[in-house]
């Protein structure tokens, strides 16, 4: 749509039930209706490898799966994410916009088993080979709100949304530890706020970084 | 049996055809019938998570695997054998004989797919919490050799076997290269010897090893 050779990617974080997809679908619709191409996905997953790895490491019944071997899988979901889907798509001039990053692992398996924050964004960083997002959006929610909204109604919770309260705190804290560190790649809001406001400070703020962006000022 | 608190690791590695199966399983044989209590065991697999990960990185058909995500495939399938099989086991005090470790994603994924041999090292070191073989037997295979052997009468070559000749030259030089780096944990024997020669002198360094971990020789 504009002379911009590249993309932006627009990752979007935060704990389970924090309401991230209904916000990554509204972000897409808003920008495909004006005129942008957006691609949609999420992690792990994306690829038909990262969709095999998905289930595997996320569905209950495949025995035991240390931290490691979890953090590891979900490296490799996203080392082919990254690889076959994300950087194609960026190059063409997509918006991609991702439903999960390199910030969920560190949370959930370097914060939340305690494999340790740095280790595991250094495993992320091979994996990806350093491609990161121009923009986060982190939905911070209290573990308990979170709780609430993800067994309301669904067919139940994963092998990570079932851990207890104290293991999703432990992550809330690093997701925000992640964006302290770095303001101005994130956008933190209340995940409770009304559904209509999110949507539209999402917007404002990925409005800017497009308008940046096409005009020429991406680093 | 003995007074040893800790059992002994041993890893065979090898170019795909190099006989490492049957001669891990001629060295279990020998050594049960010694008294030692063994464990034998392969990679990619050995746990029910890693059997299924064996599965995804081997067989065609999952569609494109990029040599970060294989890579990444093999370590946590090689995090859940170590910490899930291998260190219990080794705590016991009993020989483990396993049929490929480290080594081979350092020779295959760093040198056979240019990922780097000290990169995938580190990863796997991460991987493993630096568990380390006290002996790996290394049967030296020619690529021609070993693509004769493997296809001689079996259900064909799996994802890397059917890489093309030039991929398992990188493989074996890798392979020498990691024994000449450290002599001391390492016997390197010509695949092509007959298969009984090759179990005597394997048998024979094992009892050597043996000797030395019983009489409190190790570090």
């Amino acid at each position: 749509m504009t002379t911009q050779s590249r993309g932006i990617f627009i990752a979007f974080e935060g704990g389970d039930g924090a309401g991230k997809s209904t916000q990554a679908a509204r972000l897409a619709g808003a920008l495909e209706s004006l005129g942008h191409t957006v691609l949609r996905t999420r992690e792990p997953g994306g690829t038909p490898i990262g969709e095999k790895l998905r289930s595997l490491v996320l569905d209950h019944g495949h025995g035991t799966i240390d931290a490691r071997t979890e953090a590891l899988m979900f490296a490799a979901s996203r080392a082919a994410h990254a690889h076959q889907v994300i950087r194609p798509a960026l190059a063409e001039g997509a918006v991609v916009i991702t439903d999960r990053y390199i910030d969920s692992s560190v949370a959930y398996q370097g914060a939340g088993r305690g494999l340790g924050t740095d280790d595991v964004r250094k495993l992320n960083e091979w994996a990806t080979e350093n491609l990161e997002p121009d923009l986060t959006v982190l939905l911070d929610v209290h573990p308990e709100d979170g709780r609430e909204r993800r067994t309301a109604g669904d067919a139940g919770e994963d092998r990570l949304e079932s851990e207890p309260d104290d293991f999703h705190s432990r992550i809330r804290d690093a997701f925000l530890e992640l964006a302290a560190a770095r303001p101005e790649g994130y956008l933190v809001l209340p995940a409770k706020d009304p559904v209509e406001d999110l949507a539209a400070r999402i917007l404002e703020r990925v409005g800017q970084l497009l308008q940046t962006t096409v005009s020429g000022g991406r680093p």
